[in-house]
């Protein structure tokens, strides 16, 4: 008793478990440490981790202000978000209907649907008016667990319309209580004003675009977080060498760099991702075998998006086993766009990437929480309950963590704490 | 202004779109007529529906005591569930984290797992313990915007232990505020002190437990509510034959009847189910196309469960297409239970019908309202809003009808009324 105690603002404790996930981002076969605590404890000082233990060790370090008491609860780590299109405008619940009735993508694409029909009413919205279509799903994934997201731009397709995207995700993340994590995707489709020019579009992105966008990253790395440059590498979007010619531009003005690779066809993306250095390559359905290996040997995150094809009810994944086999790092992301798959919860992602890429819940939660960090290379801030870091934890309704994965379409989140902070959702 | 207009308690006005899918149950491609009037609303009085129309028409009939506005939402009835497991003690978290790491069911079950394992828990638990475990689960699908649920026993498998099952559905019942509506299903397994003894076991079903479980008929028929007995009729439950003379039996003492049928193997449970005039026969994956037939020329609703195959990652699911090419009812229901389908959410089983049964939004919104009201044998009193009918309302927080089944993972429901009463979830 002699011993000085730290006086910290609010101690959790008494959880049946608290998953630490300590030990930085699992590669391969050591995806699914949880770092277990039975009957554990965490204390909190301004907005971050002072003290994680079993609740009789954290209580004889401590004197709080404030007591959350956990038992019967699960806590873990704030999910961490790492793919998302959240910032549109308008909705496209019609062409889901159509394409029920038989109607095909490119149908509805020559009726002036599909991604253009997003572009159109992004562009037409303010800053203003993106930011309120953005904010209630932006409460509805803090309210199923997501204390960090990644926002990406890409429904502008032009200079103005991209900064306006930009701008949106700057005014939402000053806001708060959510971490956002901007990327700025100019080459995520070729618009219609440049179809058959995709050259001429890549140019605009490189000349144009980046050095715009790139004026916002002094502002960034003032809160201590990056900004990524993406590209969507495929098929009827962006060739391999296009992708290339971005990503270097990107990396030169000081962007992360990110690339949506192999949705559905391998064409490259994955390998130019890890040759460059990017943090992530994400979807991964078609990566072919030399690919993988890539990814096993090299640093970029492969980030899987189980609700794409499940929301396009399509038979194939990520081949998540293959990649933990071959070493890689393994991501899960939500993709939370208005044409393929709107979910906001990382609960429901689990669900999915148990079922369709045969994680376990353990796995699963690794992914969407420390190895989600790493795809954002906040690893050292978030995605862990590990003193210093940011002080993100969920408390789940359910005495055991296997209950992520097994349940599905509700949601088990009964309280979240952000930065420190009880928030109300 | 000279006509006496009609007091009443509560006047929803303003939906966007009001669902009234007035007109009965939707056989074959009938489905998916939803009624539905733009800017419309309803008056409630003594908890039924008094008034339904565009909100100038219902508001020159009514005078209301309160109003609920609901600008910019979607009205409809409350989802009726008319197959669900909900009543059980304990979980099979573990179970789902050793199917994933490859264990198959049988040497889950082997090990004491699988069904028996549930068994075991609940034949420990008293009424009011089961009725505690059950509780927030019920409180999740009103949540979720289930007003009227159907429960099943079926953990019990010896006479004492259904009996209590049937007493914590009578103790929720009558608690409230949702519609539970009782089935009998002493033959779900073949217990495994019967094991290699099923035809003992169906005598005892048969001899004893119906005709315990049939005293409890005057209360519920008091209730205006029917109990209904089930059977798992497939390879490795019960047979045609076995399932045949149960039914036979428990018809004779005053029970309505339902089946589960052709889940994995089709026996001819579906065709038995039409042929003695069941409610509903459920699951319907494996029913050979002459049955299919037979549910065009009869009254027996098929109820199709999406989230069994979900929930175990298998790739057939009811080929509902084919059911409404015949002239079939055609209902969904969650299947809620803790060994396949933890999800008590009837938006995430309209999702799972969309892409996996390939339904329109307003086909699945149908099957699971009116059409599930018929399995049911409600259809008279829920399931549609219509004057006489139970006031039973949900509001999304949607500006279109088709959100549902294309949002997926989370809760778009933002006020249950049921029976007249807003509810607080």
């Amino acid at each position: 008793m002699s011993a000085a105690r730290l006086d910290c603002d609010l101690l959790v404790h008494s959880a049946a478990q608290l998953l630490t996930l300590a030990g930085g981002p699992q590669r391969g076969a050591r995806l699914g440490n949880l770092g277990l605590i039975e009957d554990g404890a965490l204390a909190i000082a301004a907005g971050r981790i002072v003290a994680v233990g079993p609740t009789r060790a954290v209580r004889a370090q401590v004197r709080s202000r404030a007591e959350l008491d956990a038992r019967g609860q699960v806590a873990l780590p704030g999910f961490v978000d790492p793919h998302t299109h959240v910032v549109w405008a308008g909705d496209r619940a019609n062409e889901f209907e159509q394409r029920l009735a038989g109607r095909t993508y490119m149908e509805i694409m020559a009726a002036g649907g599909g991604i253009m029909s997003t572009v159109r009413q992004t562009r037409a919205a303010s800053v203003a008016e993106l930011a309120a279509a953005t904010r209630p799903r932006l409460r509805q994934m803090l309210a199923h667990g997501t204390t960090t997201v990644e926002a990406k731009t890409g429904y502008g397709l032009e200079t103005e319309a991209e900064l306006r995207q930009l701008d949106a995700i700057e005014l939402l993340a000053v806001e708060g209580p959510w971490t956002l994590v901007p990327t700025f995707i100019g080459a995520h489709a070729v618009p219609a004003e440049y179809a058959g020019r995709a050259e001429a579009y890549v140019d605009l992105v490189v000349d144009e675009m980046l050095p715009a966008a790139a004026g916002r990253l002094p502002r960034w790395a003032a809160r201590n977080l990056p900004v990524f440059c993406d590209v969507f590498c495929e098929d009827g979007a962006f060739t391999v060498a296009q992708s290339r010619r971005i990503l270097e531009r990107a990396r030169a003005l000081g962007f992360s760099l990110k690339i949506h690779a192999d949705e559905f066809v391998g064409l490259g993306g994955t390998a130019l991702a890890v040759e460059l250095g990017a943090a992530s390559a994400d979807h991964l359905v078609q990566t072919p075998a030399a690919d993988i290996a890539a990814l096993g040997r090299g640093e970029t995150v492969a980030v899987g998006l189980p609700g794409t094809p499940f929301g396009l009810a399509q038979p194939d994944y990520t081949p998540a086993l293959q990649i933990l086999e071959a070493g890689g790092l393994l991501a899960l992301a939500s993709d939370l766009n208005p044409g393929t798959t709107w979910c906001e919860s990382m609960q429901m992602v689990i669900a999915l990437a148990c079922r369709y890429m045969r994680l376990t819940p353990a796995q699963a939660i690794a992914a969407a929480t420390i190895n989600a960090a790493r795809a954002l290379r906040l690893d050292h801030a978030v995605g862990s309950l590990e003193v210093g870091k940011a002080a993100d934890v969920l408390l789940l309704g359910v005495p055991d963590y296997r209950h992520l994965g097994y349940r599905y379409g509700t949601n088990l989140v009964q309280t979240v704490v952000k930065a420190g902070q009880v928030v109300t959702v």
